[in-house]
């Protein structure tokens, strides 16, 4: 069985093919740098997580145009990062538009080309920012146009065992498989130290707090 | 009102333009790149097409992965392009796969980062090689996906007028609006002279002889 993972090296999507490993899938991983404000530091993860877990391809893709689009913290060097605030009633503006539909595209791509059984995407609708493209009718939606979408006789599981778990279910679940947690990036801000303030790093932080654990990776004081 | 036209340069996403031009939208093109053979020539259709009926912007953006993904014969050229045989039981090796999906995602981010209020793609279900990613259901379940995937107060049509037409149809509306197809390319295999046998080649050459027309682009002897 082959499976496509979607692998930024965060917490989450690392988590995940660690999971689909253990599941008995060959992994093929794809990185994708939309332009993301910490991509040097999530690709160095990202190498380092499908290195460590003895991945059959590490496919890294340059997509540059959502930093020609604009309109979102991450891609845009202008707009300043948008602190955690659980009372905030909009969106953060680190919502890349309609990222996760383009991933999504790109990862059917691959897997047919390769004739891979699944794809696996590390999205959660717990402890996240409320994204719309991480819902689970999003993803029940997508899995629709895959089918639709796809030659006759092609069958690509749209996989995401993550949906419905917190963070620190997630965390638990990797410390289990041993996932390499020190080579993982999640802050949306910097890439030296995890400045422990935008919305990626909070629920990081979280999980870890709650396993009574301190996390490996150096955070800004 | 603001439409993203998807614009190849072909005849159906020239003559496209031209309609949503025509109902009143304001014209923002988006040109891809996905390593087809004739891509030199695409860019050159669509720069004029774009400019003959003055877009507001013209965006060409290269995607490469296609090509690192290969599995068609117009991203990979060391297969053979198809000749149109219309008793082929499966699809052309001209298929690339998932394509469309690919081309509305980016579309999509695109026209959310715009505020646009539309997405044109020229895609027709009669007078076409069968590919699944061109078929209404597939339409309408990525019209779904825009809906879920976007954020919440974001409406936009994803509009195909040319579904059910025939080529012909096609041809003659844009003869209507005065669709300069001396500028357009629909070859899937030559830049010089169009090849006259891919499939591509083989509906628009019977466009023209059913209205009694010659086609104003060279094609080969």
């Amino acid at each position: 069985m082959k499976a496509v993972c979607l692998l930024s090296g965060g917490m989450d999507s690392s988590t995940l093919a660690y999971v689909a490993k253990d599941m008995g899938y060959h992994i093929h991983a794809l990185h994708l740098n939309y332009g993301q404000r910490t991509e040097k530091k999530e690709l160095q993860s990202a190498t380092a997580i499908a290195r460590s877990l003895s991945a059959e391809e590490f496919i890294p893709l340059d997509l540059g145009y959502f930093k020609a689009f604009g309109k979102s913290s991450l891609t845009d060097p202008a707009i300043d990062v948008d602190v955690f605030d659980e009372n905030r009633p909009e969106l953060p503006n680190t919502y890349v538009p309609f990222r996760n539909a383009n991933l999504l595209s790109i990862a059917t791509s691959f897997a047919e080309s390769r004739d891979a059984d699944a794809i696996f995407i590390g999205v959660q609708a717990l402890d996240y920012s409320g994204y719309p493209d991480c819902r689970p009718a999003f993803i029940q939606a997508f899995q629709q146009v895959m089918d639709l979408g796809t030659a006759d006789g092609t069958h690509i599981d749209l996989l995401t065992p993550f949906i419905g778990l917190t963070k620190t279910d997630i965390l638990r679940k990797g410390l289990d498989l041993g996932v390499p947690y020190e080579h993982t990036w999640s802050c949306y801000q910097n890439e030296e130290k995890a400045c422990g303030v935008c919305g990626s790093c909070h629920f990081r932080q979280k999980a870890f707090a709650e396993l009574g654990l301190s996390d490996p990776i150096p955070y800004e004081e």
